[in-house]
């Protein structure tokens, strides 16, 4: 088969992923009671805690304590929230209008559309009962792991339906993108009947449009950001004229992007309504290369802070042919998914976007978006340049190194990265997830051992305390053991139990969700005991 | 004129208001290099920060520390995060595709269209030369305090054109909604030359609409959320089988909502991206004007602990022609702001909304929303009740309680509550934001006195070590009168300050931005002075 992202060795553990993650209020499919809506989610109770504590991490890293730079200051950086719908020359200038776009073929008879690369073809076979081999014509099925057992499954309804026979599995599929037009338009798409061929390739646009004000023409037609970062561009010029930073600084931005994804897929991988944490790092043209090698390090770094294991984790350097015209780098941080292992899929990008989105913009706009580096223009009066070449090389329009994740893939990536599937407290495959704790959704799970005997008062006033500082639940029902097990699924790294023993002493049990252990601790001690095993 | 929401007499204080949020990298208009985009704005630097400060405590105040309840018992509450495009068929359970709807009038010449109550008309009359009054025709103008100017102007420049005068400003306007059919014809629109007349109000859904997937036709059209409620309504089954919690219980969700409002207006009051603070408390129907009343005692009380003085804030009940069918008690927290003053304008509303949403989503999901309350079960078969009514009462569709409110429109409310405009710093009017210091987007400024003599480095080192607890900001240049004045514009409570006899002493300067007043504390103790004044 053709290698593409989708090709998952371990599709099943994907599965019990996705079904612990449901089961347990993580993440759910957006509408289910209506059937779903393809391409969209929703994060449940426990999703919503992972994905701010994410959230929270990035921005702290990001905006409220940046790295220091590689000459030991502060790095100057700012935070921003631009709205998702901006001006439609926007994405004219960003080239998203002309150029953000899928090649896609049409299915001619039942007219569904399907990603190009994502369709495969083989020659569908029968061998009839006479022994026979018969070819019904040239099929083509969604790529992915089962995209064999679905051609097959495919061609067998078919063959029943004229004369029976054992279906031929195809050793090998071709890509549809590698067939000539002529092949082309012999293949069977893959929902449709046998009459429905595809057509050819053609360019669609993966910005989903709405139209604002009441009138819904071509004039009034805007479009849902398909990246957070254009916002960051548009305002570059504002965040100069309005606040104390100079070049070289970052603007950092968290927020929904949408993608009209034609195969959205691998759970919340691939969606078309997901959140970005995307920085733009804005720097003078000399010292492009060191920030962007600066910035590659920190992203890795920062990944690996999030408790991601260094050997799921890997750099991809974009070769020379995959470069924009206008970039001079570009590195992939990739992540080992259950879904690509043991190959590696993308997880964040580190691009070195030139001058291109600010000039772009100056000239989409015609509002100047130069720079005057007055710093710099110091130091080339003072090594002796001539008056014109100080001038010359003391405004430019900066360049732009772009660290750009997703904020819904690192909820998967935690996810995937803290499952477990193991024999534990007498159940053979027990499943949960060993977050990091600093970020787990729930940090403390406080029990009273029973519901009586004045435990219940107790543990109930420790929870009002410790809930202050840290998201705790209580719960006072149940066997200890299902609470213990309850609180391991769920990633919470600490299980607090009032028992008979805590009238008397004042303290508490603490039990570890990795290793089981339990300690005893004094209750005034709890909350520090928190405190130090959740720094970073 | 006919009183409106924006009917403002201190216009020129939500101007200036305005302007120093724009100065000072709060709000920018959204897009503004390309000369912005109506009824959409972004949030700078300063702006993002006060708004995730107001998020994080409405989360608190809601998901992590909700308050005690009635029973004195700890409340039930869960967060969400679902997607802004849902199944359509969302919207038609909800209401919102058939009565979402605000009534629209288009101008028959140049196809613009306006919202009906919006409009303000009267006769546009002109004092010729020769003494004679002269009608030209009814004209109409959008409503607000500038209604007359506007008028006056537009009629003057018809005047001009036709022999010219004097224009005679109308003594009062008349709501276009109130004309009969017949006089709306003859009404010219407020753009448009003195042809273009005004077409009788027509429905116009305020929906924002996309489409899901690679076609454009009407089995793809999504829309955008209008409210984030809904998301919580169609997760109450899932919420209720993969978590603990039992009715009663809330979900609380914050994100994003669109309205294609015809008439954005006001700054972010009215914009047509917004974001919201929405939770929805499911409880038995027996409890719920208990619950209604104690919700709305509490969002009140929010709302103080964000600093806003009482007299800016009230109830306002709604009339029982105001309630939707199947709701008992409605009521709006009300804000006095600059362009409502002396008049109050919609904050947050508190709805019992009854059974009405999840009843919707039952019919139309087919899916059973209904609960089966154990502990009631149980309470009846105590008190005796028959079998029947045990079954009969034991198994309800919880009654909603809604305090919806707008995050955005809180960072409206905080920019007016906190603004000042007085003399000090030698400056006659001196424009600054009194943020209550927990809610300031800086917690605190750093500063070396000169940016020499080992100063720098001290202050440095202070910075480093603040911003691992504090959103802070090092400043090592200009005056430190001018440093002190930027912190004081954009809300900063304190200034701290390296000076000469810092090295000497271990200690510095803290300049409190209310008092202008200085005290000497040790370096040691900064952080311990920040921790204690910003205590909630």
């Amino acid at each position: 088969m053709p290698s593409t992202e989708s090709e998952p060795p371990s599709g099943n553990i994907m599965e019990q992923i996705v079904s612990l993650a449901k089961r347990r209020g993580f993440v759910y499919q957006a509408s289910e009671i209506y059937g779903g809506i393809r391409g969209f989610w929703d994060y449940g109770p426990l999703g919503v805690l992972l994905k701010n504590n994410i959230r929270d991490h990035w921005w702290r890293a990001m905006v409220e304590c940046p790295p220091v730079g590689p000459d030991g200051s502060p790095i100057d950086m700012v935070g921003l929230d631009s709205a998702i719908i901006q001006h439609p020359n926007v994405w004219k200038a960003s080239g998203h209008v002309d150029n953000f776009n899928d090649p896609m073929v049409d299915c001619r008879e039942t007219k569904a559309r399907y990603r190009a690369d994502h369709l495969w073809t083989a020659a569908a076979q029968v061998r009839r009962k006479n022994g026979n081999v018969e070819t019904l014509g040239v099929f083509s099925v969604l790529s992915g792991d089962d995209a064999g057992d679905l051609f097959v499954k495919r061609v067998d309804k078919i063959a029943r339906k004229t004369g029976g026979g054992e279906v031929v599995a195809p050793t090998d599929f071709v890509p549809f993108t590698k067939l000539s037009p002529a092949e082309m338009a012999e293949v069977v798409g893959p929902d449709a009947a046998q009459k429905g061929t595809l057509t050819e390739p053609r360019p669609f646009n993966m910005m989903m449009i709405s139209y604002n004000g009441p009138l819904q023409d071509e004039d009034n037609k805007v479009y849902l950001r398909p990246e957070t970062a254009q916002g960051i561009f548009t305002n570059y010029k504002n965040v100069l004229d309005t606040t104390r930073v100079r070049v070289p600084f970052g603007i950092a931005q968290i927020g929904k992007s949408y993608r009209n994804e034609v195969t959205p897929r691998n759970f919340i991988f691939r969606s078309r309504e997901f959140e970005q944490m995307e920085m733009e790092f804005f720097c003078p043209p000399d010292q492009s290369i060191l920030w962007y090698e600066f910035w590659r390090d920190e992203r890795m770094k920062w990944w690996k802070s999030l408790g991601i294991r260094a050997d799921n984790l890997k750099f991809r350097d974009h070769d020379d042919d995959e470069l924009a015209h206008y970039s001079k780098a570009c590195v992939d941080i990739e992540y080992k998914y259950p879904f690509t292992s043991p190959d590696f899929g993308e997880l964040e990008g580190i691009a070195h976007r030139g001058c291109f989105d600010l000039t772009q913009h100056q000239q989409h706009s015609s509002q100047k978006l130069d720079y005057f580096d007055q710093e710099l223009q110091l130091k080339l009066k003072e090594s002796g340049a001539s008056p014109e070449d100080v001038k010359a090389k003391s405004r430019y329009i900066p360049n732009v190194i772009e660290p750009a994740s997703g904020l819904t893939r690192a909820v998967l990536v935690l996810l995937c990265e803290a499952y477990r599937c193991e024999s534990r407290s007498g159940v053979e495959k027990f499943e949960y997830f060993a977050f990091k704790p600093q970020l787990a959704p729930i940090k403390a799970g406080i029990f009273p051992l029973v519901n009586k005997d004045g435990m219940p008062e107790i543990a109930q006033k420790l929870y009002m305390d410790l809930r202050q500082q840290f998201t705790c639940e209580y719960d006072p029902k149940q066997s200890i053991g299902k609470r213990y097990a309850r609180m391991d699924e769920i990633g919470t790294p600490f299980s607090i139990t009032v028992d008979g023993q805590t009238k008397d002493d004042q303290s508490v049990t603490i039990r570890h969700r990795d290793s089981q252990l339990q300690e005893r601790v004094a209750l005034e001690k709890v909350s520090t005991f928190l405190t130090e095993k959740l720094k970073a």
